[in-house]
C-alpha cells in the first residue's frame, strides 16, 4: 500500500527539568537536529507548514506559538498553527501535516514542545488536569491519579492483575531510560522498589507514574514519492487512526479498555495493512502503569485482561516479543505533553534507522505509537514502517 | 478552477454577553443551526472529523476541548483537534478541514469557541493580550490598543490620515450591526460619538476598540463535488491563503502594511483565479478600526495610504463599492476570539446566499474574509462563492 508520508529527519531534545531554555530555546534545539539528520541535506525553504502541539503554551501567556516558533527557526511567513489535544497534542500534529501533505504540500514540519517545569500563573499540576472533566469531576477531587488508579483497581478485580504487574512495567520501563540519553528518568528501579515507594493514589505509587517535564521534538515530513532526495533511509508513515471519547470518566462504558485506543489502532493498522502481530516495536502512553498494560491488551498484542501477566512476562521488553517504550515512555523518559506524541515518533524513527544505541530492538522494521490525551479522550495511533 | 470545498451548513450564536452559556452550551447552539441550515438534511454521521478554533479554553481549566464538543452534538468518537493562533484560531480551523477533505474526508466540522466575558483564573483582558509578544514587549506595557495606536499614529504620519477617518469604519459598522440579530452592539454612533469617546491608547477611543465577548460558530464544509447532495446552493471555497509574521511588533520592517495580510491574499485570489477587484464583499479583521483600513489596503481594495479618505467615502457601505464588515464586524458584531474567522466565513455564507436580511449586500457572488492572530502574526485569507 502506498504509504502517506515519509518522515526522513527527526530530533528531540532531553526531556526533565530544563530550566536553561524557554519554548523557543527548546523548540529551536529539536528544529536543529530535525535539520542535521536529514543525510542528504535540507534546504529549509522546501518546509511549506508547520503544526506544532503544546498545551500549556497560554500559560507561558504566549499566543500564536506557531508563528513564533516558525521565526525562531528561519522559517517567518511559514503558515503554522498550534493544535492542542491535551496529552495526544503532537501526534494530532502529525496528524494535521499527513492532511497537509495529502492537500499538495511537499514537505512539511511537524513539531511539539511544552515547559512544565514552570509555568507561569499556574502550577503544572494544575496544566495536567486540564485534560479531564474540569466541571464534573476534576473540581470534585478526581484528578489524573486517580482516574487511573480506578482503572488500576478495576482491572486488579476483573482480572486479578497485581501490583506486581504494574511495578514491571515501570522497571522496565526506568531500565531502558538509562539507556537512553534523552531521558529524564535514568535510574534503574527494582519491583521491590516500586512496591515500596510511597503511594500516589493507592494501588498507584510514585513509580507507577510518569514525571512532569519540558521538551520538545521535531520531524520533517515529507510525500513519500520525495523521501529519496532527502535520504536512502525514509521511515514510512503507513497508517494513521485518530478517535475521540466522552471527556468524563463516568460516562465510560467500561474503564478497563479505551475505546479511543482500540479505534485508533483498527484504523492505522487498516490503513498500514497490518497487524499487532507483525508490529516490531511500540511506544505507548503510559502516563501511569495500568495505562501501558491496557495499551498492550487495546492494541492487540495481548488478550483482553492478560496485560499484566504478559508486561510482567518479559515479552515487552528490550528484547521480548513486541518491545513496549524502549525510550524508557512517559514514565521514564518524561511526558512534555505537547511534546509526548512527537518524541514516541522520534523514538520509533531512531529504532527503524538502526540508530538507537543500547536500546536498539534487533531486526524492527514496523513501529507503533499509541498516544492519548486524557483518560483515551483522544487518541491517535500511528504505523510506522522502513 | 475547481474550488477546495462547498460549505453546505452554517450556524453562529449571537456574539456578546452570553453568561447564560459555557463553551459546550455555545457550541451545540452554533451546531444545530447548522445542521438545520442543511437545505436537503444532514445524517451527522456524515461528518468525518471536527476541527475546533479556540483560544482561551484553557483558562477555563479545559483541555481535550475538541474531542468533548465532538461528543456534546452526538459525535462521540470522531477524529477532533483544537487549533489555536490566536484571534486566528477559526479560519485555521477551516484550512485544516480543508487539508482534511484533500485527504479523502467527505464532509467536516469546522467551528470555533471561546467564552471571554468569564474565564476563569485569569480575566479577559489578559487573555486578550497574549497573541502579542508577552516576554519582549506586552510584560513592558505594549499591550494590543498601543500596537494598533502605534500603527495608527505612523498611517497618520506616513499617509496623512485623521481619526475622522478611523470614526468612519466604526460609524459604518455600528450601522450595520444594528441590522444583524447576532451582533453585540447593535447601537449606532456619530463621527462626534467617536471622537469625543474617551481615549483607550490615543489615538484611539472606545469606539475604536472591538469588545470582548463570547460566541460559537459552526460549519458542515464537504468535497465540492458532493455539495448538491446536501443543498441546491452550496457556497463553495475557491481559495485559501494563510502567512505568519514576527511575533513582536518591533521586527516589523513596516508598522503600516501587514505582511501576512498581503501574503495570504496573494495566494487566496491566486488559488480562487479572482483579484481584489472582482470581490463583492468583505469580512475584515477590525479589531480596531486602523486594522479594517490597513485591511482595505493590504487586500487590494484601495492604494497603499488611502485606506482612511476610501472607508470614509462609503466605498466600503453596504451599498459601497466594496461592503466591508455587513456583520459589523469584530467592532460591533463582536469579537469571541476562536469564533470570531468561523463567524466571519458563516456571514459571508449567508450573504452569498441572499439571506442576510436588512445589511444584505445586493448580487454578491464573490466574497471574502480577512482573520488574523496578534498584530498579523498569523492571517489567513479565505475567498468565498456561489
Amino acid at each position: 500500500m502506498r504509504p502517506l508520508a515519509a518522515i526522513v529527519g527527526a530530533g528531540c531534545t532531553r526531556f526533565g527539568d530544563r530550566l536553561d531554555a524557554g519554548l523557543k530555546e527548546l523548540f529551536v534545539e529539536a528544529w536543529r537536529e530535525a535539520v542535521g539528520s536529514v543525510d542528504k541535506g535540507l534546504d529549509p525553504k522546501r518546509v511549506r507548514e508547520g503544526f506544532i502541539g503544546s498545551m500549556s503554551s497560554s500559560g507561558h501567556q504566549i499566543a500564536n506559538l506557531a508563528g513564533s516558533l516558525m521565526e525562531q527557526v528561519g522559517l517567518r511567513g511559514l503558515p503554522a498553527v498550534k493544535v492542542e489535544n491535551a496529552c495526544a497534542s503532537g501526534s494530532y500534529a502529525l496528524r494535521m501535516g499527513l492532511h497537509a501533505l495529502a492537500a499538495g504540500a511537499d514537505l512539511v514540519l511537524v513539531g511539539g514542545v511544552e515547559k512544565m517545569r514552570e509555568v507561569s500563573g499556574w502550577d503544572s499540576r494544575r496544566w495536567l488536569g486540564v485534560g479531564g472533566d474540569t466541571e464534573n469531576e476534576r473540581f470534585h477531587g478526581l484528578t489524573f491519579p486517580g482516574v487511573f488508579a480506578l482503572m488500576a483497581r478495576r482491572h486488579m478485580e476483573e482480572f486479578g492483575t497485581k501490583p506486581e504487574h504494574f511495578a514491571a512495567a515501570a522497571v522496565k520501563n526506568h531500565a531502558n531510560a538509562a539507556e537512553n540519553p534523552k531521558a529524564a528518568l535514568r535510574n534503574k528501579i527494582t519491583v521491590e522498589d516500586a512496591l515500596r515507594a510511597p503511594r500516589v493514589a493507592a494501588p498507584l505509587g510514585l513509580y507507577d507514574c510518569c514525571p512532569a517535564a519540558d521538551g520538545a521534538a521535531a520531524l520533517l515530513v515529507c510525500r513519500p514519492e520525495l523521501a529519496k532526495e532527502f535520504t536512502d533511509t525514509p521511515v514510512y508513515v503507513a497508517g494513521q487512526g485518530a478517535a475521540t471519547d466522552t471527556l468524563a470518566f463516568v460516562h465510560r462504558k467500561s474503564v478497563t479498555t479505551l475505546e479511543a485506543t482500540v479505534a485508533a489502532s483498527r484504523e492505522a493498522y487498516r490503513q498500514a495493512g497490518t497487524s499487532a502481530k507483525e508490529v516490531d516495536l511500540a511506544e505507548v502512553h503510559d502516563c501511569f502503569t495500568p495505562s501501558e498494560i491496557v495499551a498492550c491488551e487495546d492494541l492487540g498484542f495481548c488478550e483482553k485482561g492478560q496485560g499484566g501477566p504478559y508486561v510482567a512476562s518479559g515479552a515487552t521488553a528490550l528484547d521480548g516479543d513486541v518491545p513496549v517504550n524502549a525510550s524508557g515512555g512517559l514514565k521514564a523518559k518524561g511526558h512534555p505533553i505537547g511534546a509526548t506524541g512527537v518524541g514516541q515518533l522520534y523514538e520509533v524513527w531512531t529504532q527503524l534507522r538502526g540508530a538507537a544505541g543500547k536500546r536498539q530492538v534487533k531486526g524492527a522494521e514496523i513501529g507503533l505509537t499509541h498516544n492519548m490525551g486524557g483518560f483515551g479522550v483522544a487518541c491517535a495511533v500511528t504505523v510506522l514502517r522502513v
